[in-house]
Order: C-alpha cells, then sequence, then structure tokens
C-alpha cells in the first residue's frame, strides 16, 4: 500500500494526497475528507521517515519538554501544539528531564527530523554563545529567558512572564493585606533560576514596604515537589517561626504547605495567608481555594509559537514577549490589623 | 564533526562510540564517561536518523501516550522510560489526544523509527482483529486491557488493574463502614471503558450487599475534567439527593468533589465519606487525604516493558498481566451507625 494506491483509489494526484496527510491549508474540504476516507479504508499508514527524506524544507518543527511532570507546563503544551496544527505544521515533541540539557536534545531532534525551527518549554536561565551554536534554526524559549546568562537578545527569542516583577507583585499584595512577617518558600536562592528570581522579587517588596528581611523566614525545600514543600513547611512549624503570611514560588507547593499548616492545627488564611504564582487546574480545587497569579499559559503557548513561524516564514528578528499575571482570587489570604 | 572524529580523539573504536550513544550495557564505566567527555568537549551531536538507516535491527521501542494530561500517566510513563534506558534501549515518545486512534499512531511511530516494539499508555478496550492488524510488531496494553472487544487473547499483551475487582472492593469498603446510601461519580455507564467497568463493580458490590441500586444516586460527569466533577457534585446537592457515601471513578474527580461537598457547607467525612482509585500526588495533599485504591503505577510500567522486551528479545508469547490495588487509608471515609 503506497501513497500511489491511495491517489488512484480516490482519483487525485498523489501531490495532492500528500498535501492532506501533511495539513496543507490550501486543500478544499471536500477533497480533504475524500483523501482521509481513503486512507482509513485502505489502512495506508504514511511513512513520515521517506517524507522527511523526500522534502527540501520539511514542515515540521519540535517541541522539547524539560520537566514533563510540572503541572503548569500541560497548558502551555496542548495551547503549542493546537497552534502548530493550525497553522498546518507538524510538530515533534521531546520529553526530558530536569537535569538534561534541552540545547543538546533540540540539536539532535532538529537534525535527525529536518526540522525548521524549535520551541523549548522550560530550560536554562543562563545560556551563553556557546550554548546556542549548537542550534542552527529559530527557537524560542517558552516560559522561562536569558536572566543570568550573558546571552545577545538578539540571538534568541522568550515568551515568558516577569517572575521577579510577578513575585513583588504577590508579595505587595500580603503587605497591603496587613502581613509584615512574611515567609517564603522555594527551592533555591541561588540557583540561577526561577525560584532566583521569585525570591528577588520577595526581597525586593519587602525592601520597598520598608520590612526588615529575616532569614529564618526562607523556608527551603531539598526540590520541586510537593512532598519537599510539605516537609519544609512542618518543619519551620515545628521550630515555632512565626509568620502571618507565606508566598510560595509555586501552585503545587502551596496546595502542599496549607496541607501541612492544616495539619499543624493551623488555619488558612485565619492563621496563615498563602499566596502562590502558577494558577494550575489543582489549586482550584484546594480548600480553600489557593489565591494566585495565574500565568497566562495559553497565550504563553500561542504567542511562542508565532514568534517561531514569523522568524520561519517571514524571516523576521528575534523577539522578547512579557506577559502578565491574571490574580485569580481565592480564599487562601486574609487582612490582617497588627 | 563526525563520530569518527570522537572515536579519534578519545582513542576507541568507531563502534564503542557507538555503543556508548546507543547506551548499551556492554561498555565499562571508564571508557563510557570518556567518550561522553569528547562528546560534549567536540560539541558532538549524534545524528540518529543515519543510526536508524544504518542498524538493520534497531533498538528502540516506542511509547504512545492517550492522554497526556492524565496526572495518573505521569508516572508510569517514569517508570516506563527508566525501565526502557535500564535495558540499553532507545524510546520513541508520542502523545496523542483522547480521541485520537493509538493504534493508528502506533504504526505510522513503527514504520517511520523503525520501532521493534510497542507500549500503548492508555486506548480503547474494545479493538477487533482488524484494528491490531496494523501494527507488525509486538505490542502491551499498559493500564487497560480488551474487555470490551472480541480480540483473542494471543493477539495482544497487556498489564492492567482489574478495575471491576477494584470498584468492587472500594464500594464494598463503604459497606463494611455502615453506608447504604451509596452515590457514585462516574463519567459514562456505557462508554465501553474504565468508566462502565468501574461502574460494573459499583452496581455488583450493591447487589451483593442487598442494597438496592437508586439511578438517582449515579452522577454522570460531562467528561473526566475536575470541573465536570465537581459541577456533577453540585447539581446533586441542589436536588438535595440523600447519599452518606460516594464512590469516584478517579482521584482527580473526588478532589474536586470533596471542594463540591466542603462548598455546600457538608463536612467530608461526616457528612459524606469519598472513596475513589488511582493514588495520584494530588489526593495526598487534599484536605482531608482522599482514602483510596493506588494503583501500583511503577510496576505497572515497568513490568509492561519486561513483557515487551520478553517478546522481542526471547520471542515469548503474549501473556496478561494483572496487578493488585494497594488501599492508601486518608480522612475522607467514616464509619456511620443507621
Amino acid at each position: 500500500m503506497t501513497i500511489k494506491d491511495v491517489a488512484q483509489h480516490c482519483g487525485v494526484s498523489v501531490s495532492t494526497v500528500s498535501r492532506v496527510l501533511n495539513k496543507h491549508p490550501d486543500v478544499s474540504e471536500r477533497v480533504r475528507s475524500k483523501v482521509m476516507r481513503a486512507v482509513e479504508e485502505l489502512h495506508y499508514v504514511p511513512n513520515s521517515s521517506a517524507r522527511d527524506l523526500v522534502c527540501a524544507a520539511s514542515d515540521a518543527v519540535g517541541l522539547v519538554v524539560r520537566g514533563v511532570g510540572n503541572p503548569f507546563f500541560l497548558d502551555v503544551f496542548h495551547a503549542v501544539e493546537s497552534t502548530i496544527a493550525e497553522a498546518g505544521y507538524t510538530m515533534f515533541v521531546q520529553n526530558i528531564h530536569p537535569g538534561e540539557d534541552e540545547l543538546r536534545a533540540g540539536a539532535q531532534l532538529v537534525r535527525s527530523k529536518k526540522l525548521r525551527g524549535l520551541i523549548l518549554l522550560g530550560g536554562c536561565f543562563d545560556y551563553n554563545a556557546d550554548d546556542v551554536a549548537l542550534l542552527d534554526v529559530p527557537f524560542v524559549c517558552c516560559s522561562y529567558t536569558n536572566s543570568f546568562g550573558n546571552l545577545d537578545e538578539k540571538a534568541y527569542s522568550s515568551v515568558t512572564i516577569d517572575d521577579r516583577a510577578e513575585a513583588h507583585r504577590a508579595v505587595h499584595y500580603l503587605v497591603k493585606n496587613g502581613h509584615r512577617r512574611i515567609a517564603v518558600l522555594l527551592e533555591s536562592t541561588d540557583d540561577r533560576s526561577i525560584s532566583e528570581l521569585r525570591y528577588m522579587g520577595y526581597r525586593q517588596a519587602l525592601e520597598e514596604n520598608g520590612i526588615a528581611f529575616d532569614e529564618a523566614l526562607v523556608l527551603q525545600t531539598r526540590g520541586y515537589g510537593m512532598d519537599a514543600a510539605y516537609d519544609a513547611v512542618c518543619e519551620a512549624l515545628k521550630k515555632e517561626l512565626s509568620f502571618s503570611a507565606l508566598f510560595c514560588i509555586s501552585d503545587s507547593m502551596a496546595v502542599a504547605a496549607m496541607k501541612a499548616l492544616h495539619d499543624a492545627g493551623r488555619s488558612v488564611p485565619k492563621d496563615c495567608s498563602v499566596i502562590a504564582i502558577d494558577g494550575i487546574e489543582m489549586s482550584a480545587y484546594s480548600i480553600p481555594t489557593l489565591t494566585t497569579l495565574s500565568q497566562p499559559k495559553h497565550e504563553m503557548g500561542e504567542m511562542s509559537v508565532r514568534l517561531l513561524l514569523d522568524m520561519i516564514e517571514g524571516h523576521t528578528a528575534n523577539r522578547h514577549v512579557v506577559l502578565e499575571t491574571e490574580p485569580r482570587r481565592g480564599g487562601s489570604v486574609c487582612r490582617i490589623c497588627d
């Protein structure tokens, strides 16, 4: 069974069948459904490997997801996927572990699949020029940017929130509600990544509001997992640290923190307010609902694809887009009077 | 930069470099680290496409994940991934939507990547012989089996729990704790899939315990999402349906159900006990902790790979493995006296 058989079966040219299979937009709905019916009936399985070799310029782009267990990435993933499909491109996905090198994985994917561009969902915040030299196609950093590296901003594109400013905003919201003993739950204060950026925002908000920094209120976890977050909060409560509010660098860590507070007999928000950044589905169903700054996940995915396709199709220059979060008011923050 | 340059650089043969890159187990740690260091220093990017063409029999297997948003699949995914890597095989992953055809996606992946076998994580419970004829390599259905189809059991392998028996067990546990007005929260009573199987277990447990079936206590959602589960429980409470316990077909639906009960002023478990099947991370941090039958996610993934590799390497016949859940006692079920 070859593509020729399919073409003969429905009386169209081989290139028309190919266009349908490659999801080109310039095929009428009537022809498209006729071809797809024939593909169904004849049990034809397109050989994409052969297709890759035949096409001079493929219509494929790649997505490297670093940290597939990150619930925040799921919605972004779906937005990337559907935007790429709507644009008539094919997508190849590669999942890698948080410790793996997304540039190396991306370069390998580009070469083996002859990709025209790449979206990196999650990655390092400190590339230098040598690192990105591996990639000879346009690429977009989705959900992060080169905050700690020395990369020329003309050398890459990014779509992200301003992690530092958003953390500042979250902590400032607690201060506005009367809190001054504000703890922070984070993975690291110097990971040259998202945890450090959000920590910087926390520090800045304290300073601007004339609140002295207290190192004891930095609750450091042994990882990004819920178990680590739970343990760190339990430990702080055992030490009888006094704080009326807790800023968590992620929603999932905040849900685990609320559980730890509850298990220690503290009521959220009466005894301790909790706020975070992310806006994942799970935290909308915690008790109480988590108050959080919700990242524009759909827009982030969609915008990343648009930047990439502009570069591929229009040969535009690299760009950097900073999106804003949307406050999701839950029930985990209350006003106190000192 | 070719594989020859790497070999020359570290004074080993090309085939040794190839074995290291393909993660073959028969390479000493000393040689492996020497080669990997050279790969790093020379910025060598292996061309896996060329590798596929050169190797007569590839060492690659595929994983098709249907419903990438399913939190239950994440742990299984990691177990599959690490077991495949440990065995020295390469893995290609394809994510598909719940509505897509995993057999077609698998067949395409097998052909384009010259795969030696396939693991399907999530899929239809009612294949027939024509459906699987697309696949000419061994494959394992992971987390589901052909409960509703007419497929000869010699034609495929599977690793799953007994969904019907486990649902029976969950509902029986509620009965043992004094409950007789037991509602069920499910997506469908006749989807020829997991929802229907767990519904059958619910019905059977009621019958065996002499409890009359009440159709009003079947709370049907408009999907597997948390939002749909939340809405269905709110609606049931608005109708003032009386039930002292709720069996949910998944953990994530149960977490949303507990939120709906809470928002309606009902206390879990005092006013309503809740039990589910799955054992995902999120439900360990709900308030109260969800009581659930935890699926052996790691074992499920590992066992699926073992069955597959036995067939690939030892040419063994297809097999079917049924695993048991492990009760995870939370705080969401209490004993009542009627």
